[in-house]
């Protein structure tokens, strides 16, 4: 065995060539992918067609996808011999939609599925029953489920392969991970600009990454662009991304894995030979990368004509190529081919796979099925936490003293780059330093493979070296951060709160994973991913009307509540303890929403930590209900939302001072929910005794306001609950005016207080009107100046 | 002039050279713009600087964005240039973000601003008020919002000028849509992807998209990817996509004017050339279109330098060059670099343009400002609508026959696109076919320009002439959409209900815009986008738990009411009567869920269209309360929860003849929500009258439950309203053991019913546990079978 890491390795240009009988153990290896893949669509008896065929044996529904599953056996096979050959560390992901068989077939092949569910072993009845239960309900998916050994990338939504793979290939530096990329999925947005990748990966301390853009030709229904371009066109293409194609194109097989195992061998000896080169310098730049285009007939080596009309290579392979198979002319084609891998030549009597077939392919760990990045808890670490006392904002007495509420959390963040200089990185779409976080930059730069220019040197604080990853692409970075998080490592990732809509279906993906993988009984915790929106709608200021939109948060809690948590910390020492908990927390997606901009603070450290680990309570100092049973509560949610609250709060004690008021300040959102929903839902009773029985409640919060009744409809007091929120009313706004549109403003709150609560109407009338008159003034303020009435502006807590 | 249309092109390949002194012309032009732009953010007052500048005239808040702003102008001249010297129509679209400033300039000097704001005039008093209201309160937004004139683009989320722009060009054969690309926009995944729109754009019926990169250098606080990759790269990228990239690069803008003029003409020309063969042949190959890499400095003829900092050609020139003007060396300079446009060599003594630089840009409809195809409603004509009635499904009774609900509509949209056909397209990522409406290519094939292949005359129905749009890229085929819609012409859309979200935020923007467009007087009402989501949740089978989300709804319902709309058919005629409402409506985002597997067919056609006009209503053939006061209402919205509601209900009254039920379906969502927070919602009494005052309601819903309760939360008898629909469980499930899983299915609202009525808890006893045995029975048979009980899968409306 020939191993090669980076700096040992001792090859000219030549690629070995391979012989002609490692050529046919390949093949019958692949053939043997190929039964199995088919056995799981059609057959539920007779799993090695030992009995002629019957169609008893076939499946009454017949579900699966057919036509990319031969083309990704045959890459497996290929990196296999490779990794067995170099001793190598690999994985592999499966980016065409619905390609579980062409893994699931490998992988079982390798033993580790048996490994793994014990009822699936390597013999006839563990074949009967690995048949059985693909797409089958109870089942395993057509997907790379969570359920798969070996797989951290679902593919069920397409678009997100070569993200994913770069992200496990950053920071393992002996890693190769080999993505097949369907030619369908390249279509996909998130899949095209994620070739870019390669301008974020430095040699010396990443891993690498191997892609093979599978040219199967067909979608569901249509071609596929790439395969329907020239030579030339899909050349330039990727020689424009960066990268260095090779061909293999074909579908007679023998010929095809001389090919395949010529070209990606050269693959990865060009692969080692560009890291080897790096490291050797230590100075790195940016290389061409490898790739492989492979160019084989959809549902390949499957029926090629079903009633006249082609199927191989054509998208008529796409899912079950033959679907009816009751008629004895289709009964007869589906036998034929069934026995056209000639599955016997393949298992022995016991249903085994040959021992020298057996042998081709790598053990233990080596398995890309059982490779550890792949089960990537097993390799976690906890992330080394300063202590977040350091970074606390000073905060004498509440809500008098202004602080940016994400600056001390840029130094946090800063201390955990230098702490875990391996395995924690820092995600941001060109917004970290927006979103004044800039203080990350002292610890790493930002990550940067493509060229420098002299002025980079002046604050560019870019470097190949840089932990800290900027790109003009949410779904990049998103994809980056999962495949990290999966393969054990640890990330923070900080958007702008109206754009993270543009992930929205990449987190119900990856909340989905997660859920799926709490239920597998050998996948370990990954850390969690969390993820802070920030610049959010109540302080766009210029930038209008497309920049305000705080819901998120309501796609957030369709997902499983086993994996969801959301966070509104009101100041920075809140968002310090808030971030704090998030880091050391696994498996779940923590959306943790706070603007960057200049607010009051409230708590000081130990008033914070004990507020967020609470998650819910009475701001005493905020309230005059002395302990008892209030007149009013006031809550909130978020920190403008709780600036205006606490406003509204010291007009009402001025204007009414005999009104009791307790001031409630929610973190932890799902406090709200009952906690048969959610398990942070509070108690019945403990919202009770907050909320009251039936007292009036003003909610104040910072998203569109149903989602608290959403979340609290079945409380006792819901009635009197009346939230005010973002409604979709802005356009260029001062923070103030805002707030009066959509009425979450001081004014409106004590409006609102005083016409719901009887005895304040008669001495509140000309209060109201006051407050009315004030909204105007302001409004008049901002048209005319451009910003709000300074003495409201500068509003603090005055008692 | 000479006007090249296609048919009358007579030139042969040579580019016209440019005199010096239209290039003099074209850069004081240039000039008068990049002041315009300057003043915009900077000056309150003294707009022409005809007194010496003093702290008074600045703004007490700098905002905005210059970065991008003089190479907009820039391509904004050199394209009216064009259009004057060859009569073209053509529109322009700003894709950087935050561009607003190089284009509200041009269209200010046009005139057109002038026109349609009046007080904002070509003199000195107008041209302050256009400077004080940019990026102000109450004025004008700093992205290109639908206030501007000639706008159908706001790039205040990036990613979409491409796809915008080609929407826009089809069949539209006369049009050229120059749309500037910003390098921070080009990183983003949607429009990494849309470069290959080229592929779907057939030079004979549709007009052409001229892209301009704007290799402006730098986003925020990065370079942008593409410009620091080597030249090769970028050339081999773009003609990778399928383009011929023309370079102009620079910074010195004589010269700069001089290559602009050069190579945009020879674009103009050679897409005149292209049209010309392409038409005068009538046979469509895809061409190589021209675009324009244009490499200018970010903040070009800005302040080179501040505090000894680059600013021109950095990114610190991306917003507010020089932010603090209070210091006496900052006012300096800003005064310096105001007064290097020479404003009073440009407008006269009244503040006017001179005349001899406003007869530089093209006239009345002919300049881009003004063109109707930016308000598209001007041009809109109504669709030919073929009679419903022709496609409805024949319904001899309720709940008795089966018929996929979508492929009557996909014969409907057949017929529309057979009766429209310049200005009516069906879009689709490659799911056309899946999405059963695969009549349509009955009257038109899929459009495709890229290879084809002998085997595509065999049902590949593949044609340059083709009217439905696939791509496997929904973000692509939104853009088109929004595109094509918004230059006045008419669409429908479908996708899988799970995949919608892939779209989020492009809906969200859509949705502002509708919003905005309101409430300008001047815009002509568009035609509404007709989402259609399908394959939903309740029926992925073998697709799994990836495919489960119908969470689209809570997006949709957080956007203006004014313009979202939300309906769920339950039956084939019932989405054929809202499919026929939806197309002919104007200003609204239509979201239609509805399965495309076999259902059972409640309504005949009448019918339908009377329960879809009301859009809510009580369906007296499944209840049996005759029109007096139910004991229980059982509601539903969505296919499968009617079924379900439905085969309850039979249960019910099977197991307690004497119980009184109501059924209720529900086809618009939003007659659930308050007749104040939505125009479609019902009023109190007529929603009271309906679900009781305080009767059990059990509401079988589509999507996630709690969307109903936040809709309904305000209504008398929310308190007995009990809801279930999809709780973010599932894997690989038979339709009724999904159903089972969420509590939706017939055994559990059984049993719900029995709960909540306390006078059939004893007589219910034994019913509860007959339906607890059906639904363990149900689960073991589809794991063993894969299907569901085959007389629970075959059950019709007994009565």
């Amino acid at each position: 065995m020939q191993r090669i890491v980076s700096g040992d390795i001792k090859m000219n240009n030549e690629t070995p060539a391979i012989s002609d009988a490692e050529i046919q153990s390949l093949n019958a290896w692949w053939r043997a992918c190929n039964y199995l893949a088919a056995g799981m669509i059609y057959l539920r008896d007779n799993p090695l067609l030992r009995e002629p065929l019957k169609p008893e044996h076939i499946k009454r529904r017949l579900l699966g996808h057919w036509g990319s599953s031969p083309g990704l056996a045959f890459a497996y096979i290929h990196m296999s011999r490779l990794i067995v050959k170099y001793d190598l560390d690999a994985i592999f992901m499966a980016g065409p939609g619905h390609g579980a068989p062409g893994v699931l077939a490998p992988m079982y092949l390798e033993g580790t599925y048996s490994e793994v569910y014990t009822n699936k072993g390597e013999d006839e009845d563990g074949m009967r029953r690995f048949f059985k239960e693909f797409s089958f309900p109870g089942g395993i998916g057509s997907h790379c489920t969570p359920e798969m050994p070996g797989s951290i990338h679902e593919g069920g939504e397409l678009g997100y392969s070569i993200s994913h793979a770069f992200g496990a290939a950053y920071d393992n530096p002996e890693l190769i991970v080999t993505v097949m990329v369907g030619d369908g999925e390249a279509e996909t947005a998130p899949l095209a600009t994620s070739w870019h990748s390669n301008k974020f990966l430095n040699p010396v301390r990443d891993g690498a990454v191997l892609p093979i853009l599978h040219l199967n030709g067909y979608k569901i229904n249509n071609p596929t662009i790439l395969s329907r371009i020239s030579h030339e066109e899909l050349e330039d293409l990727f020689r424009g991304y960066g990268w260095t194609p090779y061909f293999v194109e074909g579908s007679e097989p023998l010929e095809m894995h001389a090919k395949m195992a010529e070209v990606m061998e050269r693959c990865v000896l060009d692969i080692r030979r560009i890291q080897q080169k790096a490291r050797a310098s230590g100075k790195p730049v940016r290389p061409r990368w490898p790739m492989i285009v492979l160019r084989s007939p959809k549902g390949w080596t499957g029926p090629s004509e079903v009633d006249g009309k082609k199927v191989e290579g054509f998208w008529r392979a796409h899912q079950v190529p033959i679907s009816d198979v009751k008629t004895p002319e289709h009964f007869a084609l589906l036998n034929e081919w069934l026995n056209s891998y000639h599955p016997h030549e393949l298992f022995d009597e016991k249903g085994r796979l040959r021992p020298e077939l057996k042998a081709l392919v790598p053990k233990g760990i080596r398995r890309m099925s059982a490779n550890p990045h792949a089960n990537g808890g097993l390799l976690r670490k906890a992330l080394r936490m300063p202590d977040r006392q350091q970074y606390a904002v000073g905060v004498e007495k509440p809500g008098t003293s202004l602080a940016e509420n994400t600056r001390p959390l840029g130094r946090f963040l800063r201390d955990i780059l230098r702490e875990n200089a391996d395995n924690f990185r820092v995600f941001g779409p060109d917004e970290t330093s927006s979103n004044k976080l800039d203080n990350v930059y002292e610890a790493s730069r930002k990550t940067w493979m493509a060229d420098m220019l002299p002025e980079d040197a002046g604050g560019g604080e870019l470097s190949p070296d840089g932990r800290v990853m900027e790109m003009l692409s949410e779904h990049t970075l998103e994809g980056w951060l999962e495949g990290y998080l999966l393969t054990g490592r640890h990330g923070f990732f900080s958007t702008y709160e109206a754009f993270v809509h543009v992930i929205d279906s990449m987190f119900n993906q990856h909340a989905k994973w997660l859920a799926m993988s709490r239920d597998v009984h050998w996948r370990a915790e990954v850390s969690s991913l969390n993820l802070l929106i920030t610049s959010t709608v109540w302080r766009q200021d210029h930038n209008g009307f497309t920049h305000q939109d705080p819901g998120f948060l309501d796609v957030a809690v369709n997902k499983s509540p086993a994996v969801t948590r959301i966070y509104l910390p009101p100041d920075a020492n809140c968002l310090l303890s808030v971030a704090d908990h998030c880091l050391q927390s696994t498996d779940y997606i923590n959306v943790i929403v706070c603007d960057k901009q200049k607010h009051l603070q409230y708590l000081d450290m130990d008033a914070a930590i004990k507020h967020c680990t609470k998650g819910i309570g009475i701001w005493d100092w905020a309230s005059n209900d002395q302990g008892g049973e209030p007149d009013v509560v006031m809550a909130s949610a978020g920190d403008i939302p709780t600036k205006e609250a606490l406003a509204a709060t010291v007009l009402l004690r001025e204007h009414f001072p005999d009104l009791k008021i307790r001031f409630i300040n929610v973190v932890d959102l799902y406090k709200l929910a009952p906690s048969s929903e959610h398990p942070h839902g509070l108690s019945d009773r403990d919202f009770d005794s907050l909320f009251t029985l039936d007292k009036q409640v003003m909610f104040n919060f910072h998203g569109y306001p149903w989602l608290i009744h959403r979340l609290a409809y079945r409380r006792t007091n819901h009635k009197n609950m009346h939230v005010r929120g973002y409604k979709e009313k802005g356009s260029i706004n001062t923070p103030l005016e805002l707030a009066i549109q959509n009425q979450i403003d001081r004014f409106s709150l004590v409006i609102d207080v005083i016409d719901r609560i009887p005895v304040l109407h008669v001495a509140g009338a000309h209060v109201k009107e006051k407050m009315l008159n004030r909204q105007i003034e302001c409004r008049n303020y901002a048209y005319e100046h451009g910003v709000d009435l300074p003495e409201e502006d500068a509003w603090v807590w005055p008692y």
